[in-house]
């Protein structure tokens, strides 16, 4: 007997639900159908027997498991239409945003047709920014279908594609109906993939919750092993923590949700300097969080224990926390790299650092000097071992 | 001494305000940063000196208002770039956006510049859709030029592009942060575009205020003259009225927005069947007022006397009442358009029509019949006299 667990995440009329289950994809279309019924702007979709959806889905996940999501939606009476996109960051274009436009104007979809994204970040992004768009907002479900979606996308609102020159740089905050959640996606995700969510689930202890911190310690062979048990339980609480900033900082004009990139400043920069791909976005957000958590030692905010409990447990879960053996990046780079960075404001650089675990602050006014020497004491120790406690 | 109208357009955090002047180009910056520091999101916008504004304008408009607008964000520090765009429809279409965002990663444009549409209803629709989509949100200033924009664009968040099979199926509703109306560009408007804004402000009585409605008739010279105080107030008033039917449903989700269509209905269906660009949209809502109005007569809701007042008014403003002469349309066509309309529900026709004057209300189910019966008898009679009080 599994405990299905439901996340709330409240932002007023646009107020949505995110459903944490395992091997329970024959329940999707129930899940949707109550989400309708109690938005008071869909409330007589079922009844009226509009039940149409447009599912977005790559090729990888479309044998995978977009047919028990069209099997669900079937045994319950929709008509649905499945578009099947290529994976990878390349389709998030404005090109195949424009090709999902046609094919909906075919289809001839209207308000109440059902855009639903089954796949892991880049499907939610340009599907959500599909049905943002499409007659100014189109209802919007999400089937992540990665430990990276389901923590990070799943909440927040952030649809778009990127700008040859830039990441995400086109895009809106849209709210889904609901978020499908199921955790037997995970079985079938490749070790690295799932470890780099791993990173970001890691983060949210770091950032907000000490306890949680503490439960992903006594749960790393669980989380290794791949437990629907705990992963539901990790998943819902991610979603939860992470529910709790956007709530307060929806669109992100208060300054708020930036704590929700510790780790991020580094990251953003090894992934650049180390080409795009050579790390995972989650690793690189791993070794990240161990720079910022020395830099935050450096300006005694927190104790060696505190950031050795981190190390330990990525470590434990398989992630990196030093840059990988091969991998040379002169400090100057990741300087200039780092005052790029889009959350850059007038050149300075601001870091978000832990005062304590499950705390974290955001700092604008730390000396270059320091940050320079962490990183150079932190890259000459390239491997593992050296942070072994 | 002119007095300055501002109407609050209440919509939670999303709220803003539009000002109603006369010949105050000069005063644009000052109020622009009036909005922004009352604004939470942006209150540091101006005292950290973050002053950079992206104008989007048309060609006719680049020389003829532009200018005040630079001249005004001049004089108090601003850093502006302005591109100029087509005038017309087919400026609103994707690749016209995209070549926006290309000059808007050229200038390096971050969060907190301001996106200013200097223009009609294309300049606002095709600007307001770059400012909702750029790195998911740039602050959004209106100063709309023609007499349809003000009273109608300028209220209800819609923005958007044309997809080559269908007006404004691309967009999104994003609220701007403060709308800068000056009635002194009606000054240089051509007759037939400024008549075809009066259509719109005629139906606002006609649909939420019968004062209104005979403030109109007490002050057809001053409107027929351009009076600029008797435009202030007229101006003002539309927002309002519209304001208070999109603070009820900004999303366009409960239906009672659908109020706004009096007349449209009928309408679109003449553009698309006259070809469009042979009668200017408010010529056509002029006509479809009456037509409605006739239909509401033959269902007893209303009298005689109220259509009349209705097609007084609307001749008294120098728009027709019925078909241009030459123009001959098929009853079945017309049935057909309208049922191809995108507001229509499963095929059946949906009316908005008055119960009295400034009142009206959806109406669902209506004899095909009488419908047809309304169109037969109204098409017979194309010159205005045959309206003759």
């Amino acid at each position: 007997m599994t405990e299905n667990l439901d996340v709330n995440v409240a932002l007023g009329p646009r107020s949505y639900h995110i459903s944490v289950v395992s091997n329970q994809f024959d329940q999707f279309a129930e899940t949707l159908e109550n989400w309708l019924n109690r938005n008071p702007a869909f409330r007589n979709t079922v009844s009226e027997g509009n039940k149409s959806a447009f599912i977005i889905t790559d090729q990888n996940l479309a044998e995978l498991h977009t047919p028990k999501i069209e099997t669900s939606l079937e045994s319950r009476g929709w008509k649905w239409e499945t578009v099947v996109i290529e994976p990878g960051e390349k389709s998030k274009s404005l090109s195949v945003i424009s090709s999902m436009y046609d094919r909906l104007v075919e289809l001839k979809a209207d308000r109440q047709t059902i855009v639903i994204a089954v796949g892991g970040g880049v499907i939610g992004d340009a599907a959500g920014f599909v049905a943002a768009t499409y007659v100014r907002g189109l209802p919007f479900v999400q089937v992540p279908t990665s430990l990276l979606a389901h923590v990070d996308s799943s909440v927040g609102g952030k649809v778009g594609v990127n700008h040859p020159q830039a990441k995400n740089l086109i895009g809106a905050f849209y709210q889904p109906l609901g978020v499908f959640i199921d955790t037997s996606t995970l079985e079938t995700l490749p070790k690295r993939d799932y470890c780099s969510g791993l990173a970001e689930v890691v983060k949210y202890g770091a950032i907000l919750d000490v306890k949680f911190f503490q439960y992903l310690e006594q749960n790393i062979e669980g989380l290794n092993q791949r437990s629907d048990d705990v992963l539901r339980a990790v998943i819902a609480r991610c979603c939860e923590l992470k529910a709790e900033v956007v709530e307060q900082d929806e669109h992100e004009r208060t300054g708020l949700r930036a704590i929700l990139n510790y780790g991020h400043t580094f990251a953003h920069a090894f992934e650049a300097l180390c080409g795009y791909g050579e790390l995972m976005h989650g690793e690189a957000v791993s070794i990240g969080m161990v720079y910022a958590s020395y830099l935050a030692e450096e300006l005694n905010l927190i104790s060696h224990k505190e950031t050795e409990r981190q190390i330990h447990l990525l470590q434990a879960l398989g992630l990196p926390v030093s840059l990988p053996e091969g991998i040379q990046l002169n400090t100057e780079d990741i300087m200039d790299r780092m005052k790029l960075d889009k959350k850059t404001v007038g050149g300075q650089l601001r870091f978000v650092l832990p005062t304590c675990l499950g705390r974290v602050e955001v700092f604008k006014e730390i000396p270059e000097a320091l940050v320079r020497e962490v990183i150079e004491q932190l890259n000459q120790t390239t491997s593992r071992d050296d942070f072994q406690i």
